[in-house]
């Protein structure tokens, strides 16, 4: 790749377009030897054939122990099987949970910006989602109070990205979970916690699921996914809740129709969990995204000084302002013409707000090719204001 | 197993239960060494790791190709990737359709009896579903034109097994599946046809799917399954209908977010459509399944002469009509006592109908094992009868 001098035209458009939109698991990363050999293992010849048969809705039995086995080691808390189901991922999981529990109330409250397709989840299965806005700490709680107590808002669950959220990277803190909770027993809803990045935190300790808060009482739907530290491919994730929580979402219609979810898929993921390759991987993935974030980072501060973030302690986000006066979708256009990509924050918002936000990933490409992307990215600004003054 | 002589107590309960409600695949032709040979051929340590990223909604393209080239040899009839794509099984299937189509209108019609379960997939989506008869034709398309024209009925969608139905195992005429399209237009709703056991006729051609009479006017969709032919554990299937129809089930919100449904497996399957060995496979179950057909009828007709039914030719059930006078959960409730289940055919009714009904599997037993069950079930309508008269 060469590294622009000035604007291009659209002919001029170099071989490699530079995405720093996605939020793809790095390629490199994607553990193929792993599986492969725990597939070797599980799937053979004289394989009792009934793994091959209907399964329980909730998951099999030694995969929820084995799978709590590993939560509990790698939490430092304890997670019980009864607490476990598997999912189809978390979006396969939204959709069950939802089905399970929305009943005549459709109204859904998320962050406000969160991941981009969550509300699309939501709303091809009938819901109607809001939002409540974000800061550094996490959802603002004293915000959905303020909604729920003179505002009239009545949803059945609440959504939200706890830890190192997509996009914002914010972890919300103790106090406000638990505020959260009591709110939901105040005022009956759920509150679904998408956990996917927990165990993708850089220097610091691992935060414990939003579940593991909800001391029985029912209110917190943790749910989690081995999209990000094996393979989205493999639509594998796993709830975790209040053991009556997971008896009824195990009802529903297309798990006692279908036997479940994914158990083959379960069977291969479940040696990994067992033999340590996935725990050894994990330590992997946390090293060099957080390589790759402080390379994110330091290359921001020197090519952009004028770009504000708060630097992500895990996951795989910044959140970045942009410079002064730049919209971002705009921005976006001009990326366009120079084959280079963000995600405007436009598009993490439900309404028409964060324009003046850009989510970046770190999650995908190389350490040693970030600075050079981010130069890049740094002569699109430099480009776009040439366009628009 | 001992041959019962006489009415039991509970205390003697004989050690291998009798089964012959259960919807599940013979557990002897669930093709282990097949699915593990074509796992160690896709699944290898210098696989592809982008075989483990998120992939395409509607699945990948050689995968659509590779199955549109199975289907049109199975079905000797041209099948094109764009009229395809992938399915989480049926169930799965059948969620993701309603949250696509259903819109505001959330009532279902559905043949009664129907598949057990079926209801429940729809009504933990939020749908409403209500029930028009089938005789052995399938369907009774007149009787469903009579509530559209005079009684105001509106469904979104009519939910049907046209081809060896579960329970009744008809197959519902060409006639009226062309008739069905017709009401389809004029009352605007959809044709979700679950095709599950086409390819598992004896001795007769093999049944179209109901989408190929659709002629691309987007009516009809029909969802074809691997668990009865290779293992329900793959949650794997397909959704087969007008490619404008496919690309619109193709932007549910949860296969935006999960990256389509199941690649991996997908992936692992397509070695066995390719390579031919899942053709060769249904052909012996063809000839398995037909054979315990024939000697579940003769059972029938020699143990049980005064039960009736339509001898299935194809499919996993055949639909008995109890001796005169016997309510089908009176007996099921002396059966737990022999240690002998059947289906009661108030269980496959939407309403409270098919009293008189007992859905008898041929797919789970061994051939050999049949007559001697059937002596059983002999029994406990003897037992039956001596405990009511």
């Amino acid at each position: 790749m060469t590294t622009q001098t000035g604007p291009l035209i659209q002919t001029q458009v170099p071989e490699s377009f530079c995405n720093l939109a996605t939020g793809q698991p790095s390629p490199r990363l994607l553990p193929m030897e792993l599986l492969a050999y725990a597939a070797s293992r599980r799937l053979r010849p004289d394989t009792d054939r009934l793994l091959l048969q209907y399964a329980t809705c909730a998951g099999g039995e030694h995969f929820r122990e084995g799978l709590a086995a590993f939560l509990t080691q790698e939490f430092q808390a304890r997670v019980t099987a009864d607490t476990l189901m598997i999912s189809n991922g978390i979006s396969g999981a939204l959709a069950i949970i939802f089905g399970t529990f929305s009943g005549q109330n459709r109204l859904v409250v998320s962050e406000d910006p969160t991941y981009f397709l969550a509300r699309d989840v939501f709303t091809s299965s009938g819901a109607e989602v809001v939002g409540v806005p974000v800061d550094a700490e996490g959802l603002q709680v004293e915000v959905l109070e303020h909604k729920l107590r003179h505002e009239s808002l009545r949803p059945s669950m609440l959504y939200t990205i706890p830890t190192h959220q997509n996009p914002t990277s914010a972890c919300m803190s103790e106090a406000r979970r638990r505020r959260l909770i009591e709110l939901a027993e105040e005022f009956n809803f759920l509150i679904i916690a998408d956990e996917p990045y927990n165990f993708l935190a850089f220097n610091q300790e691992i935060i414990k699921p939003f579940a593991a808060l909800d001391e029985g009482r029912g209110r917190v739907i943790s749910l989690g996914s081995f999209s990000k530290l094996l393979g989205p491919a493999l639509r594998l994730g796993w709830i975790h809740a209040a053991p009556h929580l997971i008896a009824k979402i195990a009802q529903h219609g297309v798990l006692s129709s279908g036997g479940g979810v994914n158990p083959v898929m379960a069977e291969i993921v479940l040696e990994t969990l067992v033999d340590g390759s996935l725990s050894t991987h994990i330590k992997t993935l946390q090293q060099v995204l957080g390589t790759r974030r402080t390379v994110l980072v330091e290359s921001l501060q020197k090519y952009i000084p004028e770009m504000q973030f708060v630097t992500p302690q895990g996951g795989y986000f910044l959140w970045a302002k942009l410079p002064e006066g730049i919209k971002a979708l705009a921005l976006w256009n001009t990326g366009q013409q120079h084959a280079l990509s963000f995600m405007p924050g436009t598009r993490c918002a439900l309404g028409g707000g964060h324009q003046d936000r850009a989510r970046l990933s770190f999650s995908f490409y190389e350490a040693d090719e970030i600075p050079e992307r981010i130069q890049r990215f740094a002569k699109v600004i430099e480009a776009h204001r040439a366009q628009t003054t």
